[in-house]
């Protein structure tokens, strides 16, 4: 019987990526991602250059990403019937002995797509998930500055959620970092508008990679904003200077 | 001119400190890292066997922890002491050309020590901090399910909060994250119970270290919980299934 393993892979940059899942990748015979069809897929961007000489690839490529609404029920099934397939292929080469290391970006168990073969597959066969830094972590650290200090609140809200529910997050939570945000753009930016938190929010892309980009969300063009892009207000919470308590 | 370099080590496990900060940590002639006076660290703990021979350790004794309250001016002006003095002893460790690399638990911008350090040394001498898996992370990963899908808004709350604010986040957001439990979670439990969520709580201790424990809150005793246990409640959200939308 061989096995799934699941590489979380980091925010971007290959030297992010854990001892453990990088030894994994390294040696892997077998590899797996998700990409976008006809896409590259950013997954196996960020190994490039670390796989094995012969290494089997295996693209699992969305049938479906923004085309038609996430909510409607052609999505979920077209997205269900993808992950039933690719559990039977994981399924199948880990009986027939193989090893096979899926490449998740960030951390596979924060809003992954491998969690939807990782429920399926878990019971069947024997999975294993490396821990990876979740994208949002790099963002921060592209932005150079710490997101919460001392009781900050963080919330992490996704541009999906419908506005009403973003204002009153944005309100009650010291630091945010909002994900999926592309098309949802204008909204996350009326939201933030509304709870008094616009003038401190950046939009950060790729952040530890090469071509990161960080701008005030406030100056930035709603058309020029990839879907992977974060949105993050930092906290301002308590920490100790000499001669006051703030 | 030498340098400080802040390395995330991640939740406890080596394997899962990234490439870089493990090269940076085996390669260092002076760590230096936070710890309670007295003990070990835990930082210290997790890089046991991968220092180089003849490196200079500097433990960074804490002159208070839990002994006083951590809003009391005593403890601010402490605690603001303590990191203005180890500002200079490294600001003087580069200045004489010294490379000193701070070991950090979790990832140094999310709610870490290193941060007061960095606040004052970044505009004094070059400051390099390498991202971590958070602590959090270590932990959904110890309880083996994902910890958020679809637009579940996942909220990071600090045990130190006010009670009725800590009730109010827990009933807005769908997955949790209670850090600084120790001597709050009587408080943390009732606000859990209040918001209706005490029965999907999980105490979760040293996530991904071998002697990691892992426990439904509802059935451990208050006594029994150190300071650094995390509490997590994990989100439901949206999943598409064959046959129907959840």
């Amino acid at each position: 019987m061989g096995r799934i393993l699941c590489a979380g892979l980091g925010p971007g940059d290959p030297d992010l990526i854990s001892v453990r899942a990088d030894r994994a990748i390294r040696s892997a015979r077998h590899v797996a991602y998700f990409r976008k069809a006809g896409r590259a897929g950013q997954a196996r961007r960020i190994v490039e250059g670390m796989l094995a000489e012969g290494v089997t690839e295996h693209a699992m490529e969305y049938p479906v990403t923004t085309e038609i609404p996430f909510d409607s029920p052609d999505y979920i099934r077209l997205l269900a019937d993808f992950y039933d397939d690719w559990t039977l292929r994981l399924e199948a080469l880990a009986q027939s002995g193989a090893e096979v290391v899926v490449l998740c970006e960030g951390d596979p168990f924060f809003y992954g797509s491998f969690m939807h073969l990782y429920t399926r597959l878990k019971d069947r066969v024997p999975v294993e998930v490396i821990p990876g830094i979740p994208g949002m972590v790099g963002c921060w650290h592209a932005s150079g500055l710490p997101v919460t200090w001392g009781d900050d609140v963080l919330s992490v809200l996704m541009g999906t959620l419908p506005e009403a529910e973003m204002v009153s997050h944005m309100r009650g939570a010291d630091a945010l970092a909002i994900m999926k945000t592309g098309r949802n753009l204008p909204k996350v930016r009326r939201a933030l508008e509304a709870a008094g938190r616009l003038d401190q929010a950046w939009l950060i892309e790729r952040g530890t990679m090469p071509d990161q980009r960080i701008a005030r969300l406030a100056e930035v063009e709603a058309a020029d904003c990839p879907y992977f892009a974060i949105v993050l207000v930092h906290g301002q919470g308590r920490r100790p200077v000499s001669g006051g308590p703030e």
